[in-house]
């Protein structure tokens, strides 16, 4: 996502320690503690703006969300969600979804989010796309045994791939839609860039699968 | 498919042994033998006219397929098509595809083709799917191991649904295609009703899945 980059991003995110984690904060294995309520962890890789995770959480007040969005000018956009909601179940972590298992313990993370991941078309750009391989073998770690990942793209290479990839990581796939929109799946959040592309006719794609048990 | 019944299709069938294989002889086990040269086997439940089989056997002349196909006034038309190429590497088995196990000995077949399989939308009809996990114990116990599933349909739901039955079953999603007319995926034969349905801008879906080691 490109948005203007803003040089007092990160100083924003630092004042709001309650909504925004710095990287200096080790929470890793204490995830419990750092919400008002325990109840269940469900991270979005990529969180973007925020309009996901903001309206996830306020529809499910009973399970905690982080969102992880490695730009600061980016995730600065969610901050301001946040804050206006006061929302006390979500929070968001400014860093790179590669290096997920050096914030959370094994299966601490009850479900993953991935929506509207950049596709990387090209194949010598495979290993960037946070549906392969090696970014499966990192949500397994921090994942419960039959932890899920829920997934959702416009971008149709992009789905072929990942359906192939979950399933060749010995991924059971539990639910696929072809077009979300136009289904009789409830509850659907929307993120802004899904509003944008749907809104021109673009089917959503999207996948639940989940790892076998450990 | 409704086609117009025909009385004189089966007397019809029984006129060609070489072409279509009657329920009386019995090639469970032998089918290497039926062929003039002994190939890969490979299957497709639900040939309907036999465009597709028929259309493989020429491009593929090592390969050995056979045609089944429940309606005898459907199979006849496959069989014409048969006659006129004078094709030495295909044959038409007049049977309900739920039966394949009684013709078929355990991993004498090498590939499975279902194509445009009648959906069933119905829930309460889903064991008919030939994609249902019954079917699906049927094609592993025949297939060799690793034997593969080549699946086509231009129906969303039922691909959807195929694609959690073929993950949920086991199986292993090798690649899928969203929209299979507008890929490269190279040497595609078309089916009859794939030529009329994907004229009208229907996108067809494709998948290749293997059942995991025996």
């Amino acid at each position: 996502m490109r948005v203007r980059h803003k040089p007092w991003a990160a100083e924003k995110l630092a004042e709001y320690p309650e909504y925004a984690i710095t990287d200096l904060i080790d929470l890793k294995g204490k995830w419990q503690s750092a919400f008002k309520k325990k109840g269940p962890l469900h991270v979005e890789v990529g969180s973007g703006k925020g309009q996901f995770i903001v309206g996830m959480a306020k529809q499910n007040p009973d399970i905690n969300y982080i969102g992880i969005e490695l730009q600061t000018s980016v995730a600065v956009m969610a901050l301001d969600k946040i804050i206006e909601a006061e929302l006390p179940n979500v929070k968001l972590l400014n860093t790179d979804g590669g290096l997920l298992s050096d914030y959370f313990e094994d299966g601490e993370v009850d479900r993953i989010y991935l929506n509207f991941s950049d596709p990387w078309p090209k194949n010598r750009h495979a290993k960037r796309r946070l549906t392969h391989e090696n970014f499966l073998d990192t949500y397994r770690k921090i994942l419960i045994p039959k932890g899920s990942v829920h997934f959702k793209t416009d971008n149709q290479g992009l789905f072929e791939y990942s359906l192939a990839s979950f399933s060749q990581f010995g991924m059971v796939i539990d639910q696929v839609w072809l077009n979300l929109h136009d289904s009789d799946f409830e509850g659907n959040i929307q993120t802004e860039y899904e509003e944008k592309f749907s809104s021109k006719g673009q089917p959503i794609y999207r996948v639940e699968a989940h790892f076998p048990s450990k």
